[in-house]
């Protein structure tokens, strides 16, 4: 890729996306996750690039839920391991949950460079290389997990997942969180609380709020009205956006 | 990545990108590109894969414009090339256009092997290996372009072009036809006729309307006004899209 000026006004979007191509050439992103990225950002642009109040609500909610499971645990593929390693280790260690590295296109070289990630940033248990349970209903790579893990979870964060794995692992009966800026997505409408946020701003919010000692914003969390709210709001603002660059004259925020 | 049954939901937004992976494995697509064809694909859902009837006069009126041309020009990069190569050399030779490669993430390779592919698709002549000219206002290597191509064109058709590029060409004095799925992208904002559309279904109905020999639907085309209305229409179809899912519980087409 090109370099790039910090003063470029996608900066920050445009080094994101930069550490994920290398993160493909390193063999730690499938090549699908790139194109996955790219859907997450359109939607990212369409929410602002910002945590929407309800979302906010949505990882407090997550955040406290995690921490009273008995067994949770954090799932990790490529993408989030280079976008987040930090922030999944610091919330398991906040949690008390265990990280299993899995991978929707699985490949045992890719398994065990993730582990590595993880462990250089800090991680002292990264389940994932040892697989010896099933997810039930997904083809065989792809079901692989670890029966210390996501087998024996009873409730799993799931960030930047497969809808297929994500309708899956509900079937299992498992209570599941979602990360995912699609709040159409099949992940986002499987999920029991699905934070329709980019992956690094959802964990540091729900690292900050387990930090703080709080309470959640809200007692009865229905994640059915909240995800309606969030397509609300997309609508709104996607016609809001237009409006105001249409009166600014100044689209130069608007793509790449 | 994996095999997809021809029953797969997404079979065809699959095997797409199946296609642009191999593409950039051969060193055709820019790993850029991968991460833009996600992006491509979110607006594409929020649009409901397919063309939109305001596209579809846009799409008339553009081809219209290309064919009146005194010299019209089609800029290919990597995506197109894997997305529509024979619809390109079609286009071009319903109007008249000349073909000129011409990468934002130029190499010399990546140029020669799009030449290739476009040459091994029937095109005759395809510029682009030669740069001999600069367009205005652009870093060294993305300035690059042809005296024969770009920079002697009075009508520049641009499928899936950055929005720097974009703008320098408006500067240049150009007259600019984009397809861009995303309409608020600055390549949208700064075209003078804006396509809202997915590259080989925009070309397709370009080429399908030159045959027809019809006019187009519409006198006066007002491009500021057609992109508003799309963008109210992907605003309406997203919160129909939440309302019809959330009423026949089918999630299954919303996602991969």
């Amino acid at each position: 890729m090109t370099e790039i000026p910090p003063s470029h006004p996608r900066y920050r979007s445009l080094m994101t996306r930069e550490g994920l191509v290398k993160g493909m050439k390193k063999g730690i992103v499938a090549e699908a996750g790139l194109i996955a990225h790219g859907r997450g950002e359109a939607f990212d642009y369409l929410i602002g690039e910002r945590t929407l109040p309800g979302a906010l609500i949505a990882e407090q909610v997550a955040a406290q839920t995690l921490k009273n499971a008995r067994h949770p645990v954090i799932s990790v593929n490529g993408n989030t391991a280079v976008l987040a390693p930090k922030e999944i280790i610091e919330l398991a260690g906040l949690t008390g949950a265990r990280i299993e590295v899995n991978l929707f296109h699985r490949t045992e070289e890719r398994v065990g460079r993730i582990v590595s990630i993880l462990k250089k940033a800090g991680a002292k248990e990264v389940l994932g290389e040892v697989p010896d349970a099933r997810i039930p209903g997904l083809a065989h790579e792809r079901g692989k997990c670890s029966s210390k893990g996501i087998w024996s979870a009873d409730i799993i964060l799931i960030p930047l997942e497969d809808g297929d794995r994500a309708q899956a692992l509900k079937k299992m009966g498992r209570f599941v969180i979602s990360i995912d800026l699609n709040p159409l997505s099949r992940t986002s409408r499987a999920a029991d609380i699905s934070i329709v946020d980019e992956v690094s701003r959802a964990l540091k919010n729900m690292i900050e709020f387990l930090k703080s000692g709080k309470e959640p914003g809200i007692k009865d969390f229905d994640n059915r009205l909240y995800l309606g709210r969030i397509v609300d709001h997309i609508a709104q603002g996607l016609m809001g956006l237009y409006a105001k660059e249409e009166s600014t004259g100044n689209p130069e925020e608007s793509k790449e």
